[in-house]
């Protein structure tokens, strides 16, 4: 899979439950967001223009999407929204098509225009490195089934990471706007009785404890 | 890097941040635990001990590790507590060590002896699948750095994703017991108005919304 293919896999309308580890504070924040992603072909004029602000030729990109999402974080002040769109482009620099740089309008952290790196990993896992002035993210995404994606995030600034966040996101409509059972477990026709062992699991850890 | 020297890299003491998604009810649960980690060489007792439990031959084992731990869930009930140790011993099937079996003497949501399948990625992170009676679980652990490990973890059963768990663990103390500062930022040092731009930056939405 190139990274193209990855973001067409990624078209249509997700929601996605967000938590952000404040590692210096050691304290968690939750967030939710519906996102909206819409593949772009090479020549459309929008990764024509994020080209040129980029100063890179066109004709290196061989798409990019056009994301669009709004939500909310536990932290936000009264009057804050998390309404936004963004549109990105890919510019492979191999052949497969697997890595290159990635340009976005807007980055992780900054809202001037970027550029960062992707490739893809041996899972088909997307990995996003961009650096900053004053710090660097890396982000990874993966698809666990082809309605359920994840990505994981660390933000280091200050000589040291300050953020880690994780993401689940299911798809609740395809590209064409139809709607969509994601493949989450039905719990519907379970017992009380069976639902208090559906999250016992949790309640053990994981063999590194 | 192969799997034993990931376990190598993992000796000492950690601080483990938790959280996990419920992903049929759309909620999310915290947890924190403090996890210690030994390294076991090939011929300890323990390794040959659960290598004859699952019937494995104790001369394919190029070791494990002994983990305790102790911690907190959000939603634990009043008596209950998370403490506990486990033992697990790899049996690599390749040469390089970077994949094969991997044996626990309790699994992640069962407490009865699982084997699983586990491999390195090409990001060295290392990549555990295993298959219960009722359920699946894949897992991955990766370093963002020597003293800042990270896991996902997915949970799949009645036909459906059933919970996605993250954590973001810290080394405390190395395999000496000698305390040890993590690559946390320090923040101690900034002002009110610096801090508040720390936090910003979670404040805007990654690329994909």
């Amino acid at each position: 899979m190139d990274a193209m293919e990855f973001f067409q896999l990624s078209t249509g309308k997700w929601r996605s439950q967000r938590t952000t580890h404040h590692l210096a504070f050691k304290r968690a924040e939750r967030g939710e967001s519906e996102i909206e992603i819409q593949a772009l072909s090479a020549d459309d004029p929008k990764i024509i223009e994020i080209c040129q602000l980029h100063e890179f030729d066109p004709r290196s990109a061989i798409g990019g999407a056009f994301v669009s999402w709004h939500g909310s974080m536990g932290w936000d002040k009264e009057d804050e929204n998390h309404t936004g769109s963004t549109v990105f482009a890919l510019l492979p620099d191999t052949s497969d098509g697997r890595q290159g740089t990635l340009l976005r309008e807007r980055g992780y952290a900054e809202i001037v225009p970027v550029a960062g790196r992707y490739h893809m990993d041996d899972e088909d896992g997307l990995v996003l490195t961009t650096d900053y002035d004053t710090m660097s993210s890396i982000e990874r995404f993966w698809f666990v089934s082809p309605s359920v994606r994840m990505r994981t995030s660390t933000l280091k600034r200050f000589g040291g990471f300050s953020t880690a966040t994780f993401c689940t996101e299911f798809r609740i409509a395809d590209a064409q706007g139809v709607s969509f059972n994601s493949d989450v477990a039905d719990f519907s026709n379970l017992t009380p009785d069976q639902i208090e062992k559906v999250i016992e699991p949790t309640k053990s850890f994981s063999f590194f404890g």
